[in-house]
């Protein structure tokens, strides 16, 4: 990439060095969203040393690019005063998504700070829920009358000396301010200029209200390929727009939360903070791990006899189980994914229930007949990889159905799959994993 | 959202029925990402069944939208004319991304098809890796003299009757047709018109060249919200353009790699392939797990006497490590995150070590001694407590070493580690795990 702004990577060297002429220069030529990146490299002790360094003009963006858990901690520890200063200048939608994470102090300072129609416009959007297109829109939609021709639209746009940023289209409205259509740009470069907007506009336009939920929001930019839609209520008023810089920050965020809620962690989880805080984020879902493998140790526990007569038990029941747990989760990020997608759904969950099942069992045909020979030749007994390879058979096909279950299951409880649902599947193997060996074991070779 | 196009949600029980018109009906009115998500949630037979009642107009967008995988397949199923008519009338590049997945018999024919301009552009977004920015482009960007004035440049648009989709900005060109700026159309509306474009041209412009990677791209356009960038050459010759649809999908594609390759599987996983085939992708990570699995087990063999001795061993040993996985795994996840976002690079790598350490010696002093008090409990003997519990802390920290370690090793051999970091990890604290509790009971207790 070419771009007029200097790198930031060696912002960490410079700070130690404390070079501040140096990092007020890196600061004042680079991007807010690269300010932002530095200051997430940095130990949370230094932040507010590299913070002074930033121009003022440019703190606010800057705050609004940060990952949230970086932010909360950053507007602790700076100087109200300033923290209000930069926050203030800020798009509408940008101050809305800074307010849940600002100390509750500071919280009426900021909106006694923003003008009268801002703290307005900042009512209304705060009243809608975060996650909601009424939480991601900003209020700079540009809307005219739909009946008048494109030479006056122009002329009206004109009047500004610029545009709000990602404006593609123009919102085409009724006396009553309800969206009618939506005109894009380049009709009205194009278009014969004493024809009314009207009968240039999209002939399928997507407009969101303003409840329908985020992934649905980005769902339909990326389906339809757009660059910014109309909010609207109930009566088709018009109220806002999304655009698709705020999308594609949604999109990483999903992204992000998958991943991080697989392992029990937030995506706002911050890199650099204290040791003793990180450690008490990741407790509870140690703690919760912690009572899934008593489970399994309870199950085995309860075989104990058989185990002293027969140690090879101990030895091979982690291979059964680990082998349940890891074609299970292969079953379960498919059907996870295929949920959030809308790939899959209730008509044709089934399928997918038949499909993976019979995945489980051609697996385990595979599987048990390689550990049945591997237990075979290891104990020079073909009665123990019999009883393995059965044991295998059984967990590979739970873990598959278990895969397609466990998160339908979840959703229907309103839980997330994506955090919830490896530690619940893992259970479920190695409970059925340690039962099937040591159970049949005990059956037919004791 | 609302829209002008109908629900596909119930194209499965359509199907079913055999109702042709509806089904007909169903596609004339929907858009091609809602036609291809239909065609996705139906079984590979069916869908060339569904195919046909789609639009011919729309059939190359609805390939374009399709899931790899499922392209791959559905093309080789389909007629080579259809396919071939399907595809030569769709941009540029998505041409050149169908290109790769297409059977190699039509491959030839839709290269013949389509027009001589084509065929040249088509060959030069070929000659990029699909992966850079070359690959990512496409060659309908509009580019003027950068010393005429803005009136100029506006009738020169008013003379297309539309602008390619995505068109936030004009690119500024000198007479070599190397890239001296960028000029947003908002600009163009808002500006003086007899004032050269130039003297309006981006402050910070971005522009990448054409082998950068397409990971770079997506982060910038995220970072400085863009619509659409320039592509040039090394001797900043404009080659084309980059629009904010495409990166969305690079963006929502690199997710879905990260998610579906910690379970080893491909982000072109079709849900509703044949069992057979499912079976055979998913088998080799089965066959690294399998190996894995067998390490750890060889390492509790070595044990056989003391387990025989002391069954307690084999009921506690698979809760250190799972305890370890689980604790390495969330600094894996931590860590490969901060790599691939680049918040963790070589400048800082050692605080995230450091770090890490020291949560893994608060975790396994916390949960040493939870642990430490169920053993002794259970088994009524504090030193089989204080053995499981030192065995505790040692695959904890174990556990948060490898997690930093392995992602670093991993990306320095070429490794993908989203792809073979957790199998890596769970190796690691698996080995240490049953070998600290097994081998200090054998050493302290027997």
């Amino acid at each position: 990439m070419q771009q007029v702004t200097p790198a930031i990577e060696n912002i960490v060297e410079l700070l130690d060095e404390q070079d501040s002429s140096a990092i007020a220069e890196l600061f004042s030529q680079a991007h807010p969203a690269d300010i932002a990146d530095a200051l997430e490299r940095l130990t949370p002790a230094k932040r507010p040393h590299a913070w002074i360094h930033i121009p003022e003009s440019e703190r606010g963006e800057v705050l609004a690019e940060l990952n949230e858990g970086v932010f909360r901690d950053l507007a602790h520890e700076l100087d109200n005063r300033e923290l209000i200063d930069a926050i203030k200048i800020l798009d509408i939608d940008d101050i809305a998504d800074l307010i849940p994470d600002l100390p509750e102090s500071v919280l009426a300072d900021v909106l006694f700070a923003v003008d009268t129609e801002t703290r307005a416009s900042l009512g209304e959007v705060l009243s809608y829920p975060e996650d909601s297109a009424g939480g991601l829109m900003n209020i700079d939609a540009i809307a005219v009358r739909d009946n008048i021709s494109l030479d006056v639209v122009l002329r009206y746009l004109r009047l500004k000396t610029e545009l709000p940023e990602h404006t593609d289209t123009v919102f085409l409205v009724d006396r009553s301010n309800r969206l009618t259509g939506i005109l894009p740009l380049d009709k009205l470069i194009t278009g014969p200029a004493n024809t009314p907007a009207i009968n240039h506009a999209l002939e399928t336009p997507v407009s969101f209200l303003c409840l329908d939920g985020k992934e649905e929001v980005a769902k339909a930019f990326a389906d339809y390929d757009l660059v910014s839609a109309p909010v609207v209520d109930e009566d088709q008023k018009l109220l806002g727009r999304i655009t698709v810089d705020d999308v594609v920050d949604v999109i990483r965020e999903q992204a992000e939360h998958d991943i991080m809620a697989a392992a029990g962690l937030k995506e706002e989880e911050d890199i650099f903070a204290p040791v003793a805080k990180t450690t008490r984020n990741r407790t509870i879902w140690l703690a919760v791990n912690l009572v899934t493998a008593l489970l399994g140790s309870w199950v085995i526990g309860q075989f104990e006899g058989s185990i002293q007569q027969l140690v090879a038990l101990a030895v091979l029941m982690p291979i059964v189980a680990s082998m349940g747990g890891n074609a299970g989760t292969q079953t379960l990020t498919v059907v996870i994914r295929g949920m959030s997608t809308g790939t899959i759904s209730r008509g044709n969950m089934i399928n997918v229930l038949k499909k993976e099942a019979m995945v489980g069992v051609l697996n385990g045909l595979i599987w048990a007949v390689v550990i049945a020979a591997i237990a075979a030749a290891w104990y020079q007994s073909p009665s123990l990889g019999m009883v393995i390879a059965a044991a295998m058979m059984a967990n590979l096909v739970m873990g598959a159905i278990a895969g397609v279950c466990i998160p339908v299951f979840l959703e229907k409880v309103g839980v997330d799959p994506a955090l919830a649902g490896g530690v619940a599947l893992t259970t479920v193997t190695d409970v059925v994993g340690y039962f099937s060996v040591l159970g049949l074991a005990t059956v037919l070779l004791l």
